[in-house]
């Protein structure tokens, strides 16, 4: 795929059409697989002005974690989910949010910052910082609102919230794995199915559809 | 397969050898980071008997993910998780089993196949089949147990025990990335607990805490 050097205003400036080449090309390919070359020709920007706005290729991995930790900000802020009154339904609207936005294609659904914590979580240190701070600063993000339905509904739980939040996250990042393993994303929302079930199951409003028989032995 | 004459009978054969230091390089720096060079390096073998025995790279990521398969299989049939009698405790003491060897460095109890698919899924397709075989043929080892616990305890839900092995593993999955985002262990032990928590409501074994309070609105 050859692309016209620059030229193009409203595909936006270098840096920014490098950054978004990052982020779909790093999660097709990965990390590693990825080179600056890959990245220049998918933006239509020349290598001298790759190294003009990044030093290197890992502080290229740095800045698009950090790209995606702001968009990804900005999208999840504008989301509908914010808007039910009841804190538990906000939850809820957040997980059924989440499983609406799974389709398309496998890179198009799937999660950068944990693709790239995968590959480089020993050998690059500061994009696996950047990454983390954008899995767990969205996490954080969901913490209140299930802080705020505990209160509500006076659930006394040997769970916080703040580990729910986090769970949330891992439940997401494992069910794009299986999704990206079978080249299927039903695979990615039959976890998330389970783990609106879960969310509903501990505040009370799940019950399991029969009562459990005696125990045989 | 041809087996090499043994040069350090106590370290296994040249291929043996490839294969477990794939399977832990990989583990620390990713599929594309991990270079044939690091792999003879880290084996003791010349790059010759690395093409003696993987005409590529690519197979030796299909062999080493076939190799993972094996082991774990071995190492799960041969786990006790299978000796209690009533299959709903086979299934939680698998799940308390998967807990207890989550420990040591990073990559020692994070998954190699989990890791492959995550970068290869579209750029190496055969690598990501062997992966998703080792996945969901885990999974499958699952099912019947949850299906009989499932069976005995009259549960009639709208889940299915083939949904919820796989959800285990992903589950798993998301946890270890969590788990390398944060260099912490515990992440995906949190994981496994919330994992642990839901099947115990799923077959009737937890309620809430306290009652659901009135909703206010």
């Amino acid at each position: 795929m050859t692309r016209p050097t620059k030229i193009h205003p409203e595909r936006g400036d270098a840096r920014t059409r490098l950054l978004e080449a990052a982020r779909d090309v790093i999660r097709q390919k990965g990390f590693a697989a990825t080179s600056v070359d890959d990245l220049c020709q998918s933006a239509g920007v020349t290598k001298g002005a790759f190294f003009h706005h990044f030093k290197t290729k890992e502080a290229l991995g740095v800045a698009v974690a950090d790209h995606w930790a702001e968009t990804t900000s900005a999208l999840f802020a504008e989301a509908p989910y914010h808007e039910p009154d009841d804190p538990l339904d906000r939850v809820l609207a957040y997980l059924e949010f989440r499983r609406s936005i799974i389709s398309g294609e496998t890179f198009e659904y799937t999660c950068l910052v944990g693709t790239m914590t995968q590959e480089v979580h020993e050998s690059a240190p500061a994009i696996r910082d950047a990454c983390a701070k954008s899995i767990f600063g969205h996490a954080a993000s969901l913490q209140a609102d299930i802080e705020a339905a505990k209160a509500q509904r006076g659930i006394d739980a040997d769970w916080t919230a703040k580990s729910l939040a986090r769970h949330t996250q891992a439940v997401l990042q494992g069910g794009f794995i299986l999704a990206k393993a079978a080249g299927n994303p039903d695979l990615a929302r039959e976890s998330v199915d389970h783990l609106i079930c879960y969310v509903r199951q501990l505040f009370g409003l799940e019950t399991v559809s029969s009562a459990p028989a005696e125990r045989e032995n």
